[in-house]
């Protein structure tokens, strides 16, 4: 039980750190970007205002302003009227940019406008997106003992053979995930953006749990939504629980891909013991090192010398 | 020999089906896309040259104007007149949609703006991501002998210990892959790209290779660059080699921190064995299941059991 308790106090620590480092991100964020982004809004306010002020409009002066309004655009300042109270870089909204760099999904809306914001991103991702790995490796390790291992026993007891216990249990789990992290939060978000239809839904849900991240839809992005900053936390436990499945779906799959021989064929690493020569190898020699001309480029697989082969044919 | 060449055969052959998926994916997003474009280009000329001619402009009429003008912008169609001419739907910006598409950096600039580009992202992505890491997880199996097992080997022999011979040389594959993918890209980027401080070039590749892709940063998206087409290639081939790279870089880590430990201490899946309950455990039971409820969460780790860890701590 000792041991069992340091894993899950570990945990603990981790997902602690992790949301601990989020909020230092926001506060980071927040305090770099505010100031240059209220300095754009103003100029971009004025700009508008001399704009409608002037008594004519010429090409040239609509091509410059137009050139403006599309610069402060890109880093996330709207020069509309209804959108103009809205800060993308409240504590919250710091929070969700600094959860989708960790993530890697980068929807890219806002984006840093400083140099300090752009070299705090660098440093911020550098050590968040292997942190963020770790964390989410040491959930989905929890949860591969109640999510894969005692379904697929479950599955065999019942008397299903090893492989189409493995097809069928991992065809469940992809059900599942489609259906609670697809398509659930598809319709959700076709109630709550206004513009959203249910294809846009599905296919943010999508973009974002692939860490694709196009952000061309983004939650929370629309003026005047309530509960805006409880809304992005919501997306933010949405989109690591997702990714978090996502992770685990991948891992079964490598796993089936075991028991089926897959990984063999295409002579990849497989998921239990990795198989190829330089994973078997240890990375440090310790005895004479062997010529490395004389070795061959990549081991060919013997079926014979893998032992959960053995069984899974046995099966 | 025999399986070392069926080995390179089978790389050979998903490097070329990549390349066709790739292209296929373009042909697709062209055709779906550039009517679309083609249309959503013309609406906004038309709307740009009735607003030029209206007598007075309203506070109303300039606010509806730049709503529709930053809807435009948000497909990706400028309405700046020396931009006008070109499109983000051609055959190569296509291709460099898709791959951005598969390897999961999405910079969103641009994106489909029918429904049917979006599902057909959606079914593209869901073949293409996983197919994109199959490619490039066999290509960094073929680097790790001539880029990590060697030098470490070599560093060995030149009278290093275990321990510092691995960390020496990760800090060398460390600096040689910060100067190639990272310094010497920022500076070309620096001189193709008008408008791109080193920062920036450097904050580019940064939040390519991390996958995070946010898109404030895109090569090719200034209008009037000559050979557009084959700088795009060329970005393509950048991006691909130094995602190769970096996740060389992370396994070779990887294998660091289970020299020293680290994974263990983490209770993470080590690089070359998996050594965690649910690693170690087939996922498939032939024999009588034991019951689940006896069975621990996870396993403690016992450094006795693991014969390469016995053979670090001799060296």
């Amino acid at each position: 039980m000792h041991s069992v308790g340091r894993s899950w106090l570990l945990l603990t620590g981790f997902i602690l750190f992790y949301i601990i480092y989020l909020l230092f991100g926001a506060l980071a964020f927040s305090s770099i970007e505010r100031p240059m982004e209220d300095k754009l809004r103003h100029d971009i306010e004025r700009l508008k205002e001399e704009f409608l002020n002037q008594s004519c409009v010429s090409a040239a002066s609509l091509e410059l302003f137009l050139n403006k309004v599309l610069t402060a655009n890109k880093y996330g300042v709207s020069v509309l009227h209804n959108s103009s109270a809205r800060s993308n870089w409240d504590l919250a909204s710091s929070m969700f940019f600094a959860n989708t760099l960790v993530t890697t999904v980068g929807y890219g809306h806002p984006t840093p406008l400083s140099d300090a914001g752009k070299a705090f991103s660098i440093v911020y991702a550098l050590i968040g997106v292997p942190f963020t790995m770790l964390v989410l490796t040491a959930c989905v390790q929890r949860c591969m003992q109640p999510l894969v291992l005692a379904p697929v026993n479950l599955l065999q007891r019942s008397g299903l053979k090893p492989r189409p216990a493995t097809v069928l249990h991992f065809i469940l789990l992809l059900i599942v995930v489609v259906l609670c992290f697809f398509l659930a939060p598809a319709a959700v978000f076709n109630v709550v953006e206004a513009s959203w239809s249910f294809l846009d839904g599905v296919y943010f849900c999508f973009i974002s749990l692939c860490t694709i991240g196009l952000g061309d839809f983004v939650p929370a992005a629309q003026p005047g939504q309530q509960y805006r900053a409880l809304y992005q936390l919501a997306v933010m436990v949405y989109l690591f629980v997702g990714l978090m499945m996502m992770y685990l779906l991948l891992r079964t799959f490598h796993k089936m891909a075991d028991v089926h021989g897959l990984t063999t064929l295409l002579q990849l690493p497989r998921c239990e013991e990795s198989v190829l020569e330089e994973d078997t190898e240890p990375i440090v020699n310790n005895g004479p090192s062997p010529r490395l001309k004389d070795k061959p480029a990549s081991k060919p697989l013997d079926p014979g010398s893998q032992p959960s082969y053995n069984s899974i044919n046995k099966g």
